[in-house]
């Protein structure tokens, strides 16, 4: 009887989903947790970043990776290639739609500039070297810059080893400091992706949803110089040979399974103040969702007028509709979970159980009221200051500009006084950027969302007027709308046809350029950039003086929630590695509803939608698809599902950013790669739901079961010691 | 062990679901099957219509019910009873939003002109009378009219006694025939409807889908003259004190639990031929789907104009989306299912079947060939056919000229050679109709649904025009469409123009006019009709030698699948009183994902948006439900939901006429009724999906709670023995 209690508050402890996307160093804390969870392996392992599994689990900047054999082959989701497959792709020849296996090593193709793989290396508390000895008597704005200051000395000194990228960031609202060292590999080439209606299956209607179907995987090669050390793409480099990598697990995962991600999620927001967050539910996130939902009208409506404007501006497509659903989702999902009540809750206790003692009073008591004054007062120009951002995010040209006038700015400065942005490492990004747009730049498309940004600037109220651009356009407040958008058009008549900033030869040429060099060009839109330079640098300051303001008092802040909460926290997402765990399983996401935690083949068979851009299953896929499943056996069948699983749902702590993470099981196999959360766990960013967060991964067998089965990668399989009948290489 | 095994069987057994809507004779020989799904009562006394339970269950015409109450009380659909909504509704009380309590007797609304309640009594086999001796020499033609002379022989007899209605009806494709007479009551009332935002609560958002949280219950009462005798309706009639009545059970529906449903099913084909299936699945449904997009996105364009268009034309819309929900979940439900497939391989064993034994090749060989050759005859008109028919769908002043003209042309004949449409029993239904244009009459809608009908008729090609129309319109095969339209268009001018019959007081002094009187009157409909008559006359022609060709085959082919099949089969849906078991289960409609069998008020609070037409519970019953949920306890609460339950699952047979179907638990208490099928199971009217069958009902739980903790109907639930704390009358 003891016993069955015992479980049974072991089964309730274990039903919900924890909280967490742990620095790594952290998990040997959780060792009680975890075994409660039915770990047996050694928790302290993940706090070790050179060895296994941690050894094997990488960036791609923005998306997340591991290395799956000893020659350097990684695996990450399909959704994350899709740059390389862009790039490789020809009018007879679409990646995208087709997919790409490499038969040998010497067909894998080069993932483009800009590609890149980082192996985290070292994480050092850095606390004291950029908050510790600040002359109190600095005003807000030299404050903030002297943070940065400091931020790039760290750095630079850390980026002297070769082959080193650095970063130093802040976690708990900057009450602690970590620089990050990073191996940097260039040589990025795509050994595998599937086609796009099976990386992508469901596409835009499937995005967050479950259930789920896509086979969202690709492998990556990383290549090095001969002699073994970090270098650019050369045809005669050689597979960089990782330390560690993953075994792939032919077992894939199982429903009550423990697993563990281990990546890089970009950002969460669950430490701020009740009022930042409000902000962001009431304010910022319903103007992207408009925003986003007009530019994709606009887009829409040019695409169907011309196929090349619809690929050239197929990428902002896909991220205007995605941030847009996202946004849509939080919004929808704080509503729904109540976030800002529970929130004002939170914070209501926290004040109280500040005041309850007079000492907490002292240390705690100012911090959350000045981070109110700082968010009011950032509230009181934000239309101005979003809508002056959105110029550059609208129009390549406009941040083209940009880019080029202040680079010359920055340039003559010693790199450390360079703002970040613009800092020597950069430069190689920027001039990508550069060359990217002859790619991306449609003239219409430029065009049409660089005149949405003019109409929102020509609407801002009295007092948050962009000056310099109402002077260039002729714009004024209250202005009525229909001679606005005249002006507005007469000025970008002007604009466009005072360019040449459309050939890439002549970006690329004033690189170097100096100021008066690009003044001289008399390039309309480097003149409307330099006409808009000094408000910018009004913006720059407040920014500064704002990021000040708020390093006094916002680690307070962090600092009190810590003391209230008593225990161990995770700090923010902030692009940097972070490990989460859980425990595959459905959900009931609504009454009378409840999600699985696997799907299989048979169901993207039923999905499959012959002349449906988004379900078409290719037909040599549909093929093996019914084959496989008419045979109900074979290596990579669920035997109780009766069939080859596709993707699985967990309750581990993730978000944008760990796309392609690898997924453990309690042998450091990988079983999976995440891929997505559920549009009912969008809100997590803001508030953790211990109740319905979950994670999509795809399983390790659908993966290996296409490249068998499919793909017929025997090359590809031989060496992840996958190839069917032979045992799973350690 | 084998104790063990046995349980195993029967569970499996037990797991799928049963095809059949039986006919209450049929039960009896369902004993066994029964008594394996536990049940434990007497399965011959579902073939007892005048006695507990069958006594209780009614027909509204298009809805079923049952009686609640010894009082007359009777339990039906919300969406059963929006005609007596909208009748007492008024600018001031609008009951189709608020919802209606009667807190007296006194207080009870008539329902209006057409609402009746019919209680069938008696079920007889009348095959010989209608399908005996036949002289073979008739030709088709004649053989269809004698057979429908034969019924109306027969209706007319049947309903020689007083207050009774009558239908004959054929089962089996015509292999049996039955005379079913019916208790007419026609004084009917409304006691009790909720609010429209929880009768319909998620509109057509919901529709046909799963979770459900809608409380589609409402309460009606049939009246009688003092005698106790079916009158029609007048003040001093008072409440009909059936011989039966079900008790509302407070307990509800529990999930495994075996539940009966007695109703009217409408119509189900499958016994249909699979080239008849085919015709439906590849043309007739994809064309109601297409035509009804097309109208309802005319009639939304009116809509937007004008409110007064939109009230009128309110109940075509519902009706308009409905089917093609409908119609679009059956095709596409057929194609997922593989319904021509699976239908293809049982024509084929059939036919196997029959050419294995040369005695069955005899009597059965001929039959499926000659429906085949009588489709195929069918479908060379088909686009004309159904052209011709959308002209009085379309437009109410066509259809009225229609009523009057035939009419007129029929009424000086006797009763038995009237056409059935047109015998002396319709006229009150007639005469109705034509009262009812008033209130759904829209000049605009009118012309833009008839216009659209002809421009279809513009489009048929060679071989298939409507001569008489073409004359009137000036239209011609391959005409440019333009042309065309802009013919139609003046002719409608002439049309919409020279009529009065958007008059009521025309319609109606027009009831009993002659042919002379009409062409006299020189309406430009009645003219437009006269001229279409003859073309009509064509096509009645041509149904009843279709009918008299089908009667010699369809019943011998049906007769071979009853044989083939060895056991009991259920007849296809007529109308006709039916009976139909299942289990309260939920069903994974899809890959990934479940439907729990239940729903409870937390899940309809979840869906509350305020503002939203379709999801905005209204503020009163909102927080009832709200101050119930927190209580988590009352009367009406499942103990394993922790709250009321709203909507349930079942695997019973059902299809649309169901609506308002008590369901029974094997105690014959009303536990729910029955309003609606999910999505995936629509096209169960053509093939029964064992697996995947659902009907979706209200628990009687929630409209017990509902009564009690928002209507506060102590009166009503007095008299349903279901008020808090007190016992349930048996």
């Amino acid at each position: 009887m003891r016993a069955l209690l015992a479980s049974l508050v072991l089964l309730a402890a274990v039903a919900r989903a924890d909280e967490g996307m742990w620095m790594p160093q952290q998990i040997p804390d959780l060792a009680p947790r975890l075994a409660e969870l039915g770990f047996k392996g050694d928790a302290k392992a993940f706090a070790d970043l050179t060895g296994q599994p941690m050894g094997a689990v990488v960036s791609l900047g923005g998306c997340s990776a591991s290395f799956v054999s000893a020659d350097g082959l990684i695996a990450t989701n399909h959704h994350c290639v899709v740059g390389a497959l862009q790039v490789n792709s020809t009018p007879e020849r679409n990646l995208l739609e087709d997919g790409f296996v490499a038969r040998s090593r010497a067909e894998e193709l080069w993932a483009g500039p800009g590609s890149r793989v980082l192996v985290t290396t070292s994480v050092r508390d850095v606390t004291e070297a950029i908050t510790g000895r600040i002359d109190p008597k600095l005003s807000d704005a030299e404050r903030g810059r002297l943070l940065e200051r400091r931020v790039k000395e760290r750095t630079a000194a850390c980026e002297k080893k070769p082959g080193i990228r650095c970063t130093v960031a802040s976690f708990f609202e900057g009450a602690r400091w970590y620089e990050l060292a990073q191996l940097e590999l260039q040589d990025v080439r795509l050994a595998f992706a599937p086609p796009g209606n099976v990386g992508n299956f469901g596409g835009e209607t499937d995005n967050w949803m479950w259930p789920r179907h896509a086979g969202d995987f690709s492998l990556y090669r990383a290549y090095v110089s001969k002699d073994g050390k970090p270098a650019p793409y050369a045809k005669e480099n050689v597979p960089y040979r990782p330390a560690h990598h993953l075994a792939v697990s032919p077992k894939g995962a199982a429903e009550g399974q423990l697993v563990f991600v281990a990546g890089y999620p970009g950002r969460t927001q669950r430490l701020r103040t009740l009022r930042e967050v409000t902000e962001q539910m009431e304010w910022s996130y319903p103007r992207t969702v408009r925003r986003n939902r007009e530019m994709l009208q606009l887009l829409d409506a040019l695409s169907k007028d011309s196929k090349e404007t619809k690929i050239r501006v197929s990428a902002r497509v896909r991220g205007l509709a995605n941030s847009m659903k996202n946004r849509e989702g939080v919004v929808e999902g704080a509503s729904r979970g109540g976030l800002l009540q529970v929130k004002a809750a939170e914070e209501q206790a926290l004040v109280a159980w500040i005041a309850a003692d007079p000492k907490r009073q002292a240390e705690y008591g100012a911090a959350l009221p000045a981070l109110d004054r700082i968010q009011a007062e950032k509230e009181r120009t934000r239309e101005r200051d979003a809508t002056f951002e959105a110029l550059a995010q609208g129009s390549g040209l406009f941040d083209a500009a940009r880019t080029l006038a202040r680079l010359a700015e920055e340039r003559p400065k010693k790199d450390l006084d360079r703002e970040p942005e613009f800092q020597a490492r950069e430069w190689p990004r920027l001039k990508e950027k550069l060359e990217r747009l002859e790619k991306t730049y449609d003239p219409k498309a430029d065009r049409a969302l660089l005149r949405y940004a003019l109409i929102e600037a020509a609407a801002l109220p009295q007092g948050q007027r962009i000056a310099p651009l109402d002077e260039a356009v002729g714009l004024a407040a209250g202005a009525p709308a229909e001679e606005s958008a005249r002006r507005i058009d007469a000025f970008l008549d002007r604009l466009y046809a005072g360019t040449k900033l459309q050939e890439k030869a002549t970006r690329l040429g004033l690189l170097d350029a100096t100021p008066k060099a690009l003044a001289a060009r008399h390039d309309a839109f480097l003149d409307l950039f330099a006409a808009l330079r000094p408000f910018e640098r009004q913006l720059e300051d407040a920014r500064y003086a704002r990021e000040g303001a708020r390093s006094r008092v916002a680690p307070v802040y962090a600092r009190a929630l810590l003391a209230k909460a008593g225990g161990l926290v995770a700090p923010d997402a902030n692009r940097t590695l972070r490990v989460t765990y859980g425990v595959v399983k459905g959900v009931s996401p609504r009454d009378g509803l409840v999600y699985l935690p696997q799907t299989r083949l048979a169901g993207a068979v039923a999905k499959h939608r012959k002349g449906d851009a988004e379900f078409e299953i290719p037909a040599p896929v549909l093929e093996a698809m019914r084959a496989q499943i008419a045979r109900r056996a074979g290596p990579y069948v669920d035997a109780k599902l009766g069939d080859v699983p596709v993707d699985f749902l967990s309750s581990v702590d993730t978000t944008g950013g760990n796309s392609g993470s690898a997924v453990l099981n309690d042998q450091g196999e990988l079983v999976g790669l995440l891929f997505d959360g559920t549009y009912e766990t969008i809100a997590s960013d803001f508030l953790f739901d211990r109740e319905a967060t979950r994670s999509i991964q795809v399983d390790s067998r659908y993966l290996l079961w296409f490249l068998s089965d499919v793909a017929k990668a025997t090359n590809l399989l031989d060496e992840l010691g996958a190839r069917v009948g032979t045992a799973v290489a350690p």
